[in-house]
């Protein structure tokens, strides 16, 4: 795979499963207002990711589709982040999960608007305002969920304390970094930890949420060279449709 | 579909769909007795299945395997009692659906080791010394859960209370037995309708657990007219392996 296929595939891997994972909220959420704006991020990710995808089909030049990629592949051949491959768990940790992925994400598109690939700075161009929206919409329920009922704030430090051991490899660079920083002047991955913890603190600490010690990090998603098990059981249910009926049209 | 590929279908889907949920408990059983019992079961389950499905594939004749009909069909094709895919739920109703399945499925192969057909009587002789013992098992957790702690006894009423209106479907016949009977000699699903009381109600008893009232049958499953939502849930995940790899081989 070039580096920009890989860098392409990890974009749109990301979407495709935290939107996978939002959409099992679908007609569960805990009020009906939380599970429409549930379904519309999982739609807006969802949206993004046939934007990426299908330029990593068109950059691989092997004729397959965005949904060749997205429901054909294995799990061994995902590059998402692990991050967004956990499990729902309650509210809260979902809410958790979009909150820490959010903030990455929105610094991610930022820089991507100005690379000088003009396709990927569209599309990034695109999605940054709908991420924009995402993230101020999952701080919100941060502080209103962490400064909320005794519960509440239980469950939001449970989440964070669950999942920041998978906070750290968003910011891990490799050689695709490396490359596509010096070819279209994307992002540097390294480089969004300061202004992530600049975004991301301030929110934890009006919402009371104690930020855990430690910097350890979780890694694989991204290259590929370890997923947890829960992608193989997402991967089951969303892909059941494409592998029973291969080509299937609407 | 002839009658008799239809009736094996129906042996096959029983005991594929009983064998797939027991297997959902390997490795997570409430002890290791019973984990272990749990899987021999669930693999005397699809040995039968591998007999009956096998058998109606050849009557068939349309070049499918036992593989092909388990793993290439969609929920419209089951055949199974609606009873067989409820979830697990706790240990209890994992058990009290065996429970009352077992002594339907000893009756019906004890009848089916009589009739003229000699494959189907072949079959049913092997498999009803697997189902005596399964039939026994049961029985016992029954009993010893009944009338255990409040909490046990409280989940097993809760079991029997849920799964009941699933039992009455095990005694409906239609124009397929009507014609396997005539044919063969196969039992008639109303006459082993005593006898399972006689087996099952002392039992029943002795855990002092109450028979609920009513005799409302949910049906569907048998005819393959509607199964409950839970089947097609079920196959997503058992037929993963052969949707992605077809034709895949040890």
């Amino acid at each position: 795979m070039s580096d920009l296929v890989t860098y392409l595939t990890r974009l749109g891997d990301n979407t495709l499963v935290l939107g996978h994972r939002l959409s099992e909220w679908c007609g569960r959420g805990p009020a009906l207002e939380e599970d429409i704006a549930l379904a519309n991020t999982a739609l807006d990710l969802i949206g993004q990711t046939q934007m990426w995808l299908g330029y990593a089909a068109e950059a691989e030049a092997k004729g397959r589709t965005a949904d060749d990629l997205a429901m054909g592949r294995d799990v061994w051949d995902f590059r998402n982040l692990l991050l967004l491959e956990q499990p729902n768990g309650d509210f809260g940790r979902t809410i958790m999960r979009s909150f820490l992925f959010d903030h990455w994400h929105l610094l991610m598109l930022r820089g991507l608007t100005q690379v000088s690939d003009a396709r990927m700075a569209g599309i990034a161009a695109k999605a940054v305002k709908e991420v924009a929206y995402h993230a101020d919409r999952s701080a919100e329920l941060v502080v209103g969920l962490g400064d909320g009922t005794e519960e509440s704030h239980r469950r939001m430090q449970d989440a964070l304390d669950r999942l920041w051991p998978y906070v750290g490899e968003m910011f891990i660079g490799d050689e695709v970094d490396a490359a596509t920083a010096a070819e279209f002047g994307a992002p540097v991955p390294d480089m969004l930890r300061a202004p992530w913890d600049d975004a991301v603190l301030p929110i934890l600490a009006q919402a009371t949420l104690t930020v855990p010690d430690g910097a350890f990090a979780h890694q694989g998603g991204k290259t590929g060279a370890r997923h947890t098990e829960h992608l193989g059981h997402m991967l089951t249910t969303m892909q059941w449709l494409h592998r029973a009926y291969p080509g299937a049209n609407w």
